[in-house]
């Protein structure tokens, strides 16, 4: 596993690359982070997707080599201008992809995403803008339609992982994306105990309504892997 | 595999066993039957349970030994008086759980309930009612509450295999057992395009909305094999 620097629009970004043991030419698994940027917890993702499952992960960077939030209000500060601003956000993603798909002994015909919280957001803006994946799924990811493309026409299978008492994503916003993405091939998988931020080790702020749950980080995983064995066949 | 002829308060029903080959007191699985009554499409179930997934599998029989419909109307005619008397129902369904775990070479301390249509109804049922299985799974089910059940309080964990355009379960019908079953463990997992009988082999009625369809028959039922494990331990 290492680092890997990448330039999009000649602008430096830090990625996080961890292949498989023994197999070359794996298909890859984009990871795209929550709000803080890319932290520990999308390296402990990476880490899955490659022990466990057995594919190249590539962890991308959508805010710039360097810049990392802590505090709630320096992620928000990260993430905000993107989530307004899907065409530019959607840009850093597809840069992100061609370096996932240029890594040493991977096969970038076969490539899919998953992202966490605003990375699932950002995943789901993947699928919007028809980048060159198979699939992606989302975890506890934003449902907010992209601006720029209203009516989304979608080719990648989609997968929703859902905490069904996420307050950032409601009951209300799952009727409107089953709707957005009514023309695509897209499933939910819904943890009806769980709150946002379910699969991240150590989330624990009831007032923010972001919790780890490990059923649904355990439950959301295991379907995770029969998903990318379908996507990868 | 062989049919199994049970009593319940002194009447005759007729269910179908088949136990994995090579293992003894093996989990077993129930299997309630869709408004038809114990059919083809019920033992083929079975099969899977048995041979791929490696538990026992009865399908139990809530009409009565020899009363099966084929029509619409006849299939009414035998449902509806059961969904219409839910204490009858599960008076039925618990002699059909008993008869299972009667049953020879099987573990009657493992028991999960998994059924289709009608037969998700029924096993949704057994969870309001406490009976004794480890969890339900309920495929392409019906979600009327029960009336003598109002608010359960559900002890057994709970899988909802959901047709996102099944006209039998709307979506509005899905928040309303999302709410009823809010103090479950309860996930849900939703196919977006997929209408009601998605796993009945053949199943082609546009009008009625029953329509098999490969892709969620096929995730539904690897989704089950990861419940199941859940369950059994």
């Amino acid at each position: 596993m290492s680092a890997v620097d990448y330039q999009v629009d000649g602008k430096t970004y830090e990625g996080w690359l961890v292949k498989p043991e023994g197999k070359t030419n794996a298909p890859v698994v984009v990871i795209a982070h929550a709000w803080g940027g890319l932290t520990d917890n999308e390296k402990q993702k990476a880490a899955i997707v490659a022990k466990e499952f057995g594919y190249a992960a590539f962890a991308i960077d959508v805010y710039g080599k360097g810049k990392r939030g802590e505090t709630v209000e320096q992620c928000q500060a990260l993430m905000n201008p993107l989530v307004g601003d899907r065409a530019e956000l959607q840009k850093r993603l597809a840069g992100g992809l061609a370096a996932a798909k240029a890594q040493d002994g991977v096969d970038g015909s076969k490539a899919a995403a998953i992202g966490f919280c605003f990375g699932g957001l950002c995943v789901l803006d993947m699928a919007r803008a028809n980048q060159d994946v198979l699939g992606v799924a989302s975890f506890h990811g934003l449902f907010r339609p992209a601006e720029n493309i209203p009516q989304p026409k979608i080719k990648a299978k989609v997968l929703i992982e859902h905490g069904w008492l996420d307050p950032m994503a409601t009951p209300e916003d799952f009727l409107a994306i089953s709707k957005e993405f009514a023309g695509a091939d897209w499933q939910a998988h819904v943890h009806g105990h769980s709150y946002h931020s379910f699969t991240t080790v150590g989330a624990n702020n009831a007032e923010m309504g972001t919790m780890y749950n490990a059923d649904a980080d355990r439950r959301s995983f295991a379907y995770l892997k029969t998903f990318l064995a379908e996507l990868f066949g």
